[in-house]
């Protein structure tokens, strides 16, 4: 795994994460997704394997932390950018909560492997931050209110809250107390998005759990919800719920995954229309990483949960695509961005969009899972 | 040609512009730029082509006027919405002129098909909008201005420009004179892309012109170029100006051909790296149709003015390129976007971001360059 991890342990201040297919740095911005996510990385190693605790893994994540903390928020809204320069100028701003959950997630893992209270005051402090965005008043992370907007409840902002949830978990349990019912809500909110008697999850749905009309309201994320289903799937086990582990298993994994594979070409397609229309993002059908990083973490835990054989074969088909199309044997890492055909369409190994995460978040959990299994 | 281009006329106040295969509305949103050059397009075949000189072409111009001019704009401060719903309602805004470069465009076509005034006053009173927002005061149309954004120049601006001149001229020339130095001074903000020593179209630099750093610097759009390039040999056409000919066909035309072909597939790419380097955006090896179309009209233009064989060789390839990958022979008009390696990536005719304009457009154009070829 470090052969090519430290790959990216490549920092001034923060890390640079635009890095050609053999790891040259090819744009000098900082994007904050990313960087939060590799102080994540560092961290998550750090604590749970043996062989990545090693002080200089700590220091870059360290290093990493106060880059986020100095540069990656407004310090009084909290409000992080999406984008940095190399010393840290703001570039852009989204108006979502992903950059302070990746924050939030950075802080958190560093707590839990340093004992140091201020990264934990800091995390806790974002989480107060983003419950309030998404639970109490959206007014910071809000685009133009405009009348012809339908009112949207996504997919992605409850499933992102419960996996800062299970990170609060990790870092404290007790720290969860505060929020009270957040997790019912968040698995509520979660829910709303299988539609169609049970067989689709569409990414946007009204507040009320009804479909909006139009692409906006028939868009699918395959990806997207085969790993809801490993984040539902683990709070489930948790909490001995039998029904959510159902749940998560057919509707988030098993269905997205039968509609979502190309039978033509292999691979999981990126968007897709509920009612067979062309989607109207212009990637939709290309291959993309993390899809089928998350979709080998969400079989191998059906597996590991069930010993269901065909969870299995799911994680071998995912897992044969991938090795023979995303990874890079020569240089290490796995490429980001396939066309439908199969051929690499983007050959940079970092970008904007992809960094240090999906896949040793993917290896990481895989490996654990497989030791565990082999065990048995 | 009005076999399938009236497969776009489907109104009910505007036009639906999101369209299957074979025609069918597969989302009812108005997207503003498209009812836009929609109008345009259908006035300009009315008023230049003799067989589309019908007057359910002129109503329909017209209504989709209506519909614009109600919905389209804040009145008071002619800003124009990106996308409404069926019924006109906002439904997003963009930061920048194009929007409101297209309403400018019909309005003016229809003016100098009509002979109102009122579409006249209309066409100017947005024209001197979008003057003011470029050379006076950006405040309206500019992003955050965030520390780390470093002021740019694009080439769409000035270009865009460019063509709204064109179509003041084609309305009424004495319309361009209150605007003084414009055309002068968009032809030298056009010509500051030229970089590396005349061998590349960067598509944002500095407003000195000199290179901008990362990708954001090095990023070219080969038919965004070259669309520039038909732009400025018919100014310097008109101003039997040599030079600027020259520099049109050479600078703009050819080398972004030469770069920007795919010699391993075939067809224009739509993003590239000066150096080489992957660019971020995710659709970049994608053959994107306008590309096609506009390179089209630049190279028959420049035979047309030169005589030289090889701009109609070069005209061939692309044609022979389009007809047997675009062109849909059995419902008509052309497919938008093929992967890299030629098939059908989206199989709509008519989505957000594609409508009739750059497909009838680029048909009026050739045809009437290659009658006067003929004539000759």
């Amino acid at each position: 795994m470090s052969a090519y991890f430290f790959h990216f342990a490549v920092y001034y201040r923060g890390f640079f994460n635009c890095l050609t297919t053999d790891g040259k740095v090819f744009d000098d911005q900082k994007h904050v997704w990313l960087q939060a996510r590799q102080v994540w990385t560092y961290m998550r190693l750090y604590n749970e394997f043996e062989r990545f605790k090693k002080p200089e893994i700590l220091d870059a994540a360290k290093r990493g932390a106060v880059f986020l903390q100095k540069y990656a928020k407004n310090p009084s809204t909290y409000k992080c950018y999406l984008a940095l320069t190399r010393d840290g100028k703001p570039v852009r701003m989204q108006k979502t909560v992903f950059s302070e959950c990746f924050y939030m997630m950075a802080m958190s893992e560093l707590a839990r492997g340093t004992g140091e209270q201020s990264f934990k005051d800091e995390a806790i402090k974002m989480m107060d931050r983003i419950v309030h965005w998404l639970r109490v008043d959206n007014t910071d992370i809000n685009l133009p209110d405009y009348a012809g907007i339908p009112p949207t409840s996504s997919l992605a902002e409850p499933m992102m809250l419960l996996c800062l949830i299970q990170q609060l978990k990790d870092m404290d349990p007790a720290s969860l107390d505060k929020y009270g019912d957040l997790p019912q809500w968040c698995i509520q909110q979660i829910l709303m998005h299988i539609q169609r008697d049970g067989k689709y999850i569409l990414e946007n749905v009204s507040p009320e759990g009804k479909e909006l009309p139009g692409s906006h309201g028939r868009v699918m994320t395959p990806g997207h919800s085969i790993e809801a289903g490993w984040f539902l799937l683990q709070y489930a086990i948790q909490q001995n719920d039998e029904s959510l582990k159902n749940t998560a298993i057919q509707k988030f994994m098993i269905n997205p995954f039968e509609y979502g594979w190309d039978n033509e070409y292999g691979g999981i397609f990126y968007f897709m229309d509920v009612d067979g229309f062309p989607p109207v993002q212009l990637e939709s059908d290309m291959k993309l990483w993390w899809v089928h990083n998350e979709s080998m973490i969400s079989f191998l835990m059906a597996y590991k949960e069930t010993g269901d054989q065909a969870h299995l074969d799911r994680f071998a088909k995912i897992f044969d695509y991938s090795y023979s199309h995303f990874v890079d044997e020569e240089n290490g890492e796995w490429y980001g961005y396939l066309n439908r055909q199969g051929p690499v369409s983007l050959s940079f190994k970092g970008g904007p969009w992809k960094g240090c995460f999906h896949v040793p978040r993917c290896l990481l959990m895989c490996e654990k899972m497989l030791k565990q299994l082999c065990n048995k």
